[in-house]
């Protein structure tokens, strides 16, 4: 058993990837992760210390701590730990510094804090047009999308969307494809004015199946016909009419948003 | 001007994210980011070398390399330009397998491709709930939320609702108050039986003005009487009653997530 620590000033969202990248390279040992936000001063960082140093004594292993705490005195109170420290601002700042000539801010939490209005709108906008855009219900908006998502239902089109928004302020909208639109196999009327940007999301029809019967247990839309039927006449959708399309099977939402992006080399209007 | 690039066998967020944290202390600098995604073999790291290599030759000045390569043939090549090149699994990995006495799996990409389904369905149906339950029209799921977020109109409460279930996987329902609601100064009846997981949002009346300003220009909606009454009312709402509430105004949406999740102690149902 081993206890591994994610301790920020702020969200924690930095330690989490970064650590979660690692740790993925060691699937077989019995981890157990634990994030420590918001720790900005002595007296927060003494307690995260004390909680940290208990759970070692119960394990009986070192701690591994990822840290992107910023401020001096915070981490010489972590640093007395006995534990694995990996210190993402000692292992990287310093080469930047040198390399452009000028001395860090060490301005706690503007990672994730809103440093940025115009980003925080521009997020906030394109999350609210993928709502507006989903499901097919809207498709007058159509004409300011960046990308329209196209699919049968539980392909992965919604969560996609809003990741893409979330993520890079990107304005995606979504388009199920109906009963009809599978019967005809040509693609719909109102996608036709906007193949330059359509991205298609395929899926294998037994996970599909999977989904949808989590969702409605032993209906016809769950049913194998149905979705195998549902799977084809998508495909044959996209390929007769050459929309490129991800296949969404066994990859997370972060993949097939950033596979969509490169691919229709879409601008993000969120810049890091 | 400095080029800086995000490289990654896989989508690019943990290069993203991480050279994001350290690029805010040089606010100052005039730095332009790239990310080159998929560099998953040494065709497409030439190709990524090419660019980077006449970009630096344009700028005049060497390349800062943000890596999250794994494999060490893509690896090579990449080193081989002259840039700060700073390598993510180099500065990390091996303490972590030196402390755990197990090498790394190296397996390319596991970080944000779908190694585990069941997280991957915790994330799209937290999405889901988060979607059926949003703006209040739906009351009925409140009995299966982890939080409800309350506040008014354009407080944060949809993006903050789906950042918790994409990120973490929590069932976030929200609750925008109406007219009667902030009339009153009572909690809303809909809300009373689920008072232990309610979370306000508050934001200061200037910023929502502009926020109102933005979508509904000059309505009475975004009009500063009516914007300040709503945000007074609210807060009131929210003190009589002892609800736990959040100031969203100057924070990002990860800051406001981070902080209900610790605030309410919630637990993530997707872990790193």
């Amino acid at each position: 058993m081993r206890s591994v620590y994610f301790v920020s000033d702020q969200t924690g969202v930095t330690a989490e990837t970064m650590g979660h990248s690692l740790l993925t390279q060691f699937a077989d040992s019995d981890i157990k992760t634990t994030t420590i936000p918001f720790i900005s001063n002595a007296e927060t960082a003494q307690v995260a210390r004390a909680q940290i140093e208990a759970q070692a004594r119960k394990d009986g292993t070192r701690p591994i701590i990822f840290s992107t705490i910023l401020d001096d005195e915070v981490r010489e109170i972590l640093l007395g730990i006995d534990a694995v420290f990996l210190d993402f601002f000692s292992a990287f700042l310093t080469p930047i510094e040198v390399e452009l000539g000028v001395k860090g801010s060490k301005a706690v939490g503007r990672a994730h804090g809103m440093s940025d209005t115009a980003s925080y709108t521009a997020r906030i906008n394109a999350t609210n047009f993928a709502m507006a855009n989903d499901d097919g219900a809207n498709t007058k908006d159509y004409e300011n999308a960046d990308v329209i998502l196209v699919g049968v239902s539980r392909s992965g089109k919604t969560p996609t969307c809003l990741y893409m928004a979330l993520q890079y302020g990107v304005y995606a909208a979504n388009y199920p494809l109906t009963d009809d639109d599978l019967d005809s196999s040509r693609l719909p009327q109102a996608l036709r004015p906007y193949y330059h940007k359509l991205a298609g999301l395929t899926i294998d029809p037994k996970r599909l199946m999977e989904i949808r019967h989590e969702r409605r247990p032993n209906s016809r839309y769950a049913s194998e016909n149905q979705v195998e039927y549902e799977c084809r006449q998508a495909e044959m959708i996209f390929s007769r009419n050459g929309i490129v399309h991800f296949d969404t099977t066994t990859c997370s939402i972060e993949e097939i948003g950033s596979r969509i992006l490169q691919n229709l080399k879409l601008d993000r209007r969120v810049h890091p």
